[in-house]
């Protein structure tokens, strides 16, 4: 089976890992700690509720545990929604995370695409309202998207559920990558649903995940949150009983409790998102404009920037197998000031060599 | 949602944990060191094809990697191979584990039973070959059985194996308790397969877990091998690309070593098994054949066992809501020498309790 997503380091000799959007800072120390008390705890099989975790991020999200999902990861979430939605025709952004699809597929579901332009800077435009036919059983959206990082506009959030609900469809955002988002660009569709008239609220499930910030992906911790209880309920009788882990319970319940490291995460982030932005256009590069933890850009080089780094054992993202890219996009994660740095240096190495070929082509051809 | 399981210490006080088929000696020291590597190592993804995990399998079981399939849990990949065969009819037996069921009925699956009976010490009986019949796609039996214990008798093997094969059915066998067989009792369907005549091999699938002899339910970590290729490939596409997690693989890497602990445990809960037998049958109870490291009781008394062990802070697995049997039945785990004595002890007090309650009633009757 093909290795169709980012952060293989099983098959690839790495040092650094860009391919996988993770936080710069690994994993807190009390996440740590409770995950490992969670291996000694790990003689009992899991809460199959996972009660005391769902209590937890329902106080944090401000909802109700009965409205709470957890799962292997937000990814099986996302299969768990499909199976229990079952949606016959459902539309997605291209490109976006392919897991998606993917899910859908195993339910026999036909995927449509609101294809998002690179002269829009892949943003969604006010034209995705008019693929929400009739026959969609399903919008889901990735805010901020994968691979791109760049948000939704919020004068888009009303009209995307208010069409939802006229079409009577599910609404389901992945906000995966929302902690990652400065406090401008930070906003949910669960608070824009709270906030709402109660009559004008449709059908939302809203995804995250302690993956990302907390540095656990390995742990497998993600959940959904839904308005519509109903699915909530169904999609726990589409998994097996025990579906998270006893260390990724654990793992998570510690995490809800590490506001201070998301926010330092968060504005180191940031900081190094914009120097990485501007040294990679400096370098010739199209960037677009992410929010995220992860920058996309456009490579007008001839090189292929995926196998020039690996020879460095630093692994990016190509992006030439998402739905509407092609091999000039790439997808890299904002590391460690030192890493981004290394990267950067390798980046600039292979651009100087190109541009050495370049001139020294023209003038051969001068000659 | 009803906790339909044994093992669920979370919503009650428990000080001892009988209704979870777990070993006695909880997991290996090498376990609990890898899978706390596992934690440190969790910062990035597991590796989607558990590539190193499933050689080590293969080495272990004499098959392919290709033929393996790795869930978080072994109760995952039921669900898996539910998705990716989508049976119409599948013949179970009654009683048996539920997840089954539940699997099934998430693909639309209709289930028909092979009922054991009482009489017949709760055997598989050759008259299962009878209910084999056209419609059925899968025949899904739990080997030893559970919640009783009793292995299919070998003499019905090919009977089986063949029966499927004519009708074209997959057959599949959960050996997750396997492990706790004596060398006599042990028998893979996959060495039966193996040894059959090429021709007259069907399509076989056997179901394990590291969950029950290395102490690891919290883990989750189980997996399947497939004598059919092309079923390993479609439930791979049933799944998410990261189901397996760090710990769990770094885990199930070191118990594949751990066979001196598994010998060791093998011997111990044999001797346990066969004496609690005895004393429950001293007590009263009407024991069955389990050959596993759990027993399967029929309580003849009034007094609801359950409850009863409950207020001594023990949890016993009342067997009520298996198809097939009522609230006279009970499964309870074979833990070690210090804690099943203490659950006989309380199963004495409460016998004892009821005697003398009866003696004073049959007394009063006669006065």
């Amino acid at each position: 089976m093909e290795y169709t997503h980012g952060g293989d380091v099983y098959r690839n000799r790495v040092k650094m890992d860009f391919s996988a959007n993770i936080g710069p800072f690994g994993m807190p120390e009390s996440v740590r700690e409770a995950a490992i008390r969670g291996v000694l705890a790990s003689t009992a099989y899991p809460d199959s509720e996972a009660e005391e975790l769902r209590n937890g991020i329902a106080g944090k999200e401000g909802v109700l545990p009965e409205q709470i999902v957890c799962g292997n990861g937000a990814a099986e979430v996302i299969y768990h929604l499909a199976a229990a939605l079952k949606p016959k025709h459902a539309l997605l952004l291209a490109p976006t995370f392919s897991e998606y699809e993917h899910a859908l597929r195993t339910v026999g579901c036909q995927c449509r695409y609101y294809f998002l332009r690179e002269k829009n800077g892949f943003r969604i435009m006010p034209d995705i309202l008019d693929q929400i036919t009739e026959v969609i059983d399903l919008v889901l959206i990735c805010n901020p998207n994968n691979p791109t990082g760049v948000i939704c506009p919020k004068d888009l959030y009303f009209p995307l559920m208010e069409t939802c609900r006229l079409r009577n469809c599910v609404l389901a955002v992945d906000e995966c990558f929302q902690d990652f988002l400065l406090e401008e660009d930070r906003c949910s569709f669960l608070d824009m649903w709270k906030s709402a008239e109660e009559r004008k609220r449709g059908r939302l499930f809203v995804l995250k995940a302690f993956t990302k910030m907390y540095g656990i992906p390995g742990l497998r911790m993600g959940y959904g949150i839904s308005t519509d209880r109903e699915l909530v309920r169904k999609m726990k009788k589409e998994r097996q009983a025990w579906n998270v882990s006893v260390p990724a319970q654990y793992a998570g319940l510690a995490a809800l409790k590490e506001e201070e490291f998301a926010k330092t995460t968060r504005n180191y982030v940031a900081g190094e998102r914009r120097r990485m932005k501007q040294e990679l256009k400096k370098l010739g590069f199209q960037v677009f404009d992410s929010r995220a933890n992860y920058i996309f850009f456009k490579n007008p080089y001839r090189a292929e920037l995926y196998e020039q780094c690996l020879k460095k054992e630093i692994l990016i993202r190509k992006c030439e197998n998402y739905l509407g890219l092609d091999a000039s996009f790439y997808r890299i994660a904002v590391k460690t000031r030192e890493e981004n740095e290394e990267l950067l240096r390798c980046l600039e190495s292979i651009v100087r060599r190109e541009e050495i070929w370049h001139q020294a082509r023209s003038r051969e051809e001068r000659k």
